[in-house]
């Protein structure tokens, strides 16, 4: 993924939670963003919508954008249901017709489209769908429980909560303590960012586990841990079925909860949240019919908080389910990383 | 559905639990099956295997299965996974070339394939693939709460273990009774015997519950009840999260919970069955995070029980569970119905 020049295109929906492919493709790679592109916001910089890094322009057109001089043109927002909205269509054109890649997350393939096709065979650009998955997945069968890595899987009190970021600051914090550490993706914005994996909620339902499974089983070999990026939330009620069955596929050793301490209803369709011990308990029963997996810390989204009310939400909820808890962005994840291999030791005691 | 001539491909698998769609095509619409194709109980009838039903002929061969006159040949079969064996190939080749319609239920579309699509548009034979879905569903937001119709969901102890027979039994005893009710497919057996559905195990991971709430809001207008068919199992490690995303869109105001009463270990992965109280109350907290819906009923699957051994189950149910408990395929599901009914006065009252 080095070398690119990467256009991110968030059109009318530039924010920390609103375009969250976007926000972490600048918090992860910002040395490869040009520019991200919505007129909203377009005018300032990115660290004054975001709260973080550099201060990359926000341009209002294509052709700002494409001054710029981007090789890849990224969608970094997910609109609900995963389609292109047709005001959008006319820019995929120009960023193809310029020699652009372009890199997409929707379900709707770009590159199924006759048109867009079309034009990417003519100039030579490149079309990357990311939620593109193999169709040979497996049925899962419990496979993944046999892999010598300790497999963690993030899982969350909401969708869009975190469980990318946390993992990906897992599996960094394991590699600054010495292991060898895989981040598995499986997402589009995980996928872009690099590791093996595949983009779990597109595909067929029957295959969710398998997937599961198969990530786990490819990413394992000559690995300490594997950070399995959770989906959804068990309790949502849209993508509550894709949670359930990445947990059950890829048959994690341990768990760490994700949650953000101001958000108090779900994002989008407002439920209350529960309190995080019957969260933590919810999803050891789940796991646990098939194999035991404890939730053994508590990663913090304080993307809204400063670092000295992070640092109280932390030991608030460490008080709340006596787990480690730390916002792993501000402090990084190793407090977390310890707290799995101290479960592990104890797991491991006769 | 009426006025079909099928002939029935079961190759090597015919039998009650094996060939389920055979199954199942066989007990619902008997009078129009022609003959069952498996060579290895052929020369035999089919009552012979499945212990019901009328005595149809099991052939050997796809050649003496055409002599029998069928218009349909419907693949009654699913392997794992769902695609199509290559020994197969041959037989669908044989059945278009003659101009029968297949019916499949496989993952993979007979109609995307080059040779197969080719023969059907020479021969005028029609390929219907049970699992082709429409591509514009959505994701779930439980709007299948709003319905005025009551819902109900068949759940189940293990995959394959009877909530599709259940879900038709529960349709006709409401019927007999003099409800309005309709039986809402979720599975390619289902939507072969007829009804408004979709085949949910087929549908982006990101869209099951999505498909649930859409086949409830299809089936509602008009009806007293929906009986939602289910798929899978809650703890199955393959098939849960279908199960979960059917729960959590189809919004049920009332669960049934199917299960065999032989039936000690789950078949495919061999895990201890949990005691059923165990069962009725993870059903009933799943669904209840998003809305109240009591399991009021087991529906026992008693194809291995003669009349007495399933009425001894039965009490043995009741006893344990303090639920209404029948086999429905043997005595009628009449009295789920009136559980169902009660539950409703139950909860109606201030």
């Amino acid at each position: 993924m080095a070398d690119r020049k990467i256009l991110i295109l968030a059109e009318g929906r530039f924010g920390v939670l609103d375009s969250k492919t976007a926000t972490c493709v600048i918090r992860y790679a910002p040395d490869e963003v040009v520019a991200v592109l919505d007129s909203r916001t377009a005018g300032g910089t990115t660290d004054q919508v975001l709260g973080f890094g550099p201060a990359l322009p926000i341009v209002a057109t294509l052709e700002e954008g494409l001054a710029r001089g981007p090789d890849t043109f990224l969608i970094g927002v997910a609109p609900r249901g995963g389609r292109l909205p047709e005001a959008w269509r006319a820019m995929v054109v120009a960023a193809l017709e310029a020699g652009l890649e372009v890199v997409s997350g929707l379900h709707t393939f770009l590159g199924d489209d006759p048109e867009l096709a079309a034009i990417a065979a003519r100039t030579g650009a490149r079309i990357t769908d990311l939620r593109r998955v193999p169709d040979d997945l497996p049925v899962a069968s419990r496979k993944a429980a046999g892999v010598d890595a300790t497999v963690v899987l993030t899982v969350g009190t909401d969708c869009n909560v975190g469980k990318m970021t946390a993992s990906v600051e897992l599996a960094a914090a394991a590699r600054r303590m010495g292991f060898a550490a895989a981040f598995a993706p499986t997402g589009q914005t995980g996928l872009f960012l690099g590791g093996k994996g595949l983009v779990v909620d597109r595909v067929i339902a029957d295959f969710i586990a398998g997937a599961a499974e198969t990530i786990v089983l490819d990413n394992a070999p000559g690995q300490d841990f594997v950070f399995v990026e959770g989906q959804g939330s068990l309790l949502h009620p849209g993508y509550s079925g894709v949670t359930l069955g990445l947990i059950h596929g890829s048959q994690p050793d341990a768990m760490i909860l994700v949650h953000q301490p101001t958000r108090l209803r779900t994002m989008n369709d407002e439920i209350e949240i529960m309190p995080l011990p019957d969260w933590v308990e919810l999803h050891e029963r789940m796991a646990g019919y098939l194999k035991p997996a404890p939730v053994v810390g508590v990663a913090i989204n304080g993307y809204d908080l400063s670092e000295t009310a992070a640092r109280e939400w932390a030991a608030r909820i460490t008080s709340e389910t006596g787990l480690a808890a730390v916002d792993p962005v501000k402090f990084g994840a190793e407090p977390l990383v310890e707290a799995i291999l101290e479960a592990e030791h104890a797991g491991a005691r006769p």
